[in-house]
């Protein structure tokens, strides 16, 4: 699935013109990069990182295989002096990073890296690709978690996923935020994450009727039978589901549920839990699909629809109302000296830092300060632990299901107001350390005096 | 990049459910399936069809390996026999399709895929994700080439694209819709596409100075340096390229470009353009980058930008405004027999078909008819081509650039208001053949006798 080591050319060209550059110039120096959002999409107030994982694998595997140096060697756009030195070239340096799971906010760096120039630059479209996609997708099925309450979801959206990898990272991501599991079969042998599955149109089509199609399923699958009753007219197939169930109830038997997919969910529902109830199938599940995400999760939950779980699928494996995150990537400090990019309203902050999290009693999240690395704040957690050094990963990553649990535990202790679906301004406190603003000012201070000193 | 081969759990859990099912109730006859788009994204009037070639592949190499099985043996979901029957599994049936490039309508066929029902069912997931993705981004990007009219647009959309899979995807499908190359280097040695880069902010400030920073980089690239020059001023920027440009031509180089990525574009590209044409660099371009999409680009070009090329991110590589296509994969024929799914608004059509395309005398696209495969319309051109049979593929893929070159020279044949990047109702006039319509009616009426003939 995910062949690693032929991954160090899924690269932008500049990352590698620029390594070049620095190659000649001898610039290679230690730099820190730092990673993080600028700026919260429509209706968003807080992120779940996720992705970190996949990054220090590539990090702890990145190196140019014979093919790759042939391909860059063709292209008569490097001299031989730099491609003999990607042969050795492997990732030496240290990252610093949220553990996966964890909430953060805008302009709060999810991740820091140090190392020779050459190495930081060149992982930049990987870094950012693998941190901001699963980062976005964490995100999005937790709002949905949290528009559901109490109902189970799971994600049903392979088919229609950016691609196949973006198929299994939305599955491991939506998983970690919350998700019971998904559709995804490769991501339950690959990841172990518990996997569900109901029945399509087409199987029902293919038989002669309706009836006849849920006999032979549930036939197969005694067990976990989930009917979808809208092939053809929804109550219809209700009332064929209630036949086929009260059948296996004769055969000692429970059908597990039935699936909605289409037209008025919250009347359909309503109807459909009346016919099964009456049926003598009360424990029998409705279970939702169709253009599910947290908007139309809660809409029909407040209109007083009875489903007991839904499928969630394309909408938030896309997370179609905000399909990317504005992540960036900027150098903080190089060889020693703090930088930062200054022009227009982009201007990002200098140096190594760590983002301090101040908690009430009760565990509620009250507030973080961004500070420079070497920062102290009693009674605060730091959020970048030490994940990689020497190019070496320092500790094994967690399981799954621990991430999603630290996160769940996490998310009871962020206050609802920021969970709001609704596009409304309410910010999670987020400031700077006195000595961070006093280093800011100065970078800029020097940088206006040297770049702005009247030269044409 | 894709071992394929292990991509077939990369479906739906429902699918192998569903297989299971068919295998113990012995419906194995040959079942084809339709994939089409059922409706037009906003302001779409159009699609491009672009993924067969992942489709082809895929098919032609599926099988479950030792560990799929073993994997999903461990599930205690499935019975012994229904396993050892995919032991031997691999696809047998036939493809009809559109080649990659070709320009296509809502409700019309893409491929229809005919095969003994297990293996037709099992490959709907892949199916839907490879070709509407790639068809979703091929439309996507085609409008931004519309939008940019002579200019070249350069894919940028990597580190945002939706996991790496949609980074190789998103390069070539952007590739197919007329952009001239992508800054992803594993496309450009995977695909042949061609590669362009420029510089990042950070090359800038590792430097003490901007000027500093770019003769650093035009020693290294002489001949195709692009220098960024918003880190910290545009228009100071500008001069201070200025000023490497005349000391490169003074030693018989030539500064090929700058690059705009923040601030009002259509303001300083012509201010910047200014700068550069008095310091004698009339042939020095003006690249722009920063949020970039067909609406963007026309925004600036109406509002009077000086710009030659683009390059477009993150809204392409994601399709922002429209990320998913309502692509469906409907069964339409079994057993010989036409069926459909009936219920609410979304009936699917029978049987197998082709498209017919009526042209006018000067190529232009006049009206295509959707029709039953049998049919015949003289003087059309049939869109479907058999491109698979017994499970081998039936001819090589053909070079991608012909396939870019195919879709450009087709899309001189679509009126241009179709490619309106308005959100105006403005649809290619698709009908339904005689024959089609009659089978339709008759399959319905078959249905509703059937299914509501008053049983409970």
């Amino acid at each position: 699935m995910k062949p690693i080591a032929h991954l160090t050319l899924l690269t932008d060209l500049y990352e590698l013109t620029m390594a070049a550059a620095y190659f000649e110039h001898d610039r290679c120096g230690p730099a820190s990069f730092s990673l993080f959002v600028r700026r919260y999409p429509p209706g968003r107030n807080y992120f779940i990182s996720a992705g970190l994982s996949d990054v220090l694998d590539y990090l702890s595997s990145l190196e140019f295989g014979p093919d790759d140096l042939t391909f860059l060697e063709s292209t008569h756009m490097f001299k031989p002096e730099f491609l003999s030195h990607l042969e050795n070239f492997r990732f030496t340096g240290s990252v610093d990073a949220m553990p996966e799971g964890r909430i953060f906010f805008a302009d709060e760096p999810v991740l820091e890296l140090t190392a020779p120039m050459i190495e930081a630059q060149i992982v930049e479209t990987f870094v950012i690709n693998a941190i901001g996609f699963q980062s976005m997708i964490a995100t999005k099925a937790s709002r949905c978690v949290h528009a559901a309450g109490p109902r189970k979801l799971v994600d049903f959206s392979l088919r229609r996923t950016q691609g196949t990898d973006a198929g299994m990272k939305v599955a491991r991501a939506s998983y970690i935020g919350g998700f019971i599991g998904s559709s995804n079969v490769l991501a339950g042998k690959h990841f172990g994450i518990p996997f569900y599955g109901t029945m399509a149109h087409s199987f029902i089509t293919s038989f002669d009727d309706e009836t006849e199609a849920f006999r032979a399923f549930v036939q197969t699958f005694p067990e976990n039978s989930i009917l979808l009753v809208d092939t053809y007219d929804t109550l219809q197939g209700t009332k064929k589901a209630v036949e086929v169930g009260k059948e296996m109830a004769a055969r000692g038997e429970k059908l597990k549920g039935i699936r909605l997919d289409s037209g008025d969910m919250t009347a359909l529902s309503r109807k459909a839990r009346k016919i099964l109830d009456e049926g003598g199938l009360e424990d029998t599940q409705i279970f939702a699909s169709g253009a599910f995400d947290e908007y139309k999760i809660k809409k029909l939950l407040d209109e007083g629809a009875v489903i007991d779980s839904f499928g969630v699928g394309t909408k938030m494996g896309v997370s179609a109302d905000a399909p990317y995150l504005d992540m960036a990537y900027k150098l903080v400090q190089y060889d020693g000296r703090p930088v930062l990019k200054l022009s227009q309203e982009k201007t990002s902050l200098a140096a190594e830092k760590q983002i301090f999290r101040y908690r009430e009693a009760s565990g509620r999240m009250k507030r973080d300060v961004i500070g420079l690395r070497d920062d102290a704040f009693p009674n605060t957690e730091p959020l970048l632990e030490r994940v990689m050094d020497k190019g070496e990963i320092l500790s094994p990553a967690p399981p799954l299901h621990q991430i999603r649990e630290a996160f769940l535990d996490e998310f009871t202790h962020l206050d609802d107001r920021y969970k709001s679906i609704d596009d409304i301004d309410k910010k999670y406190p987020v400031s700077l350390s006195p000595r961070l603003i006093k280093l800011q000012s100065e970078v800029i201070r020097r940088i206006k005096e040297r770049e702005f000193s009247g030269k044409p």
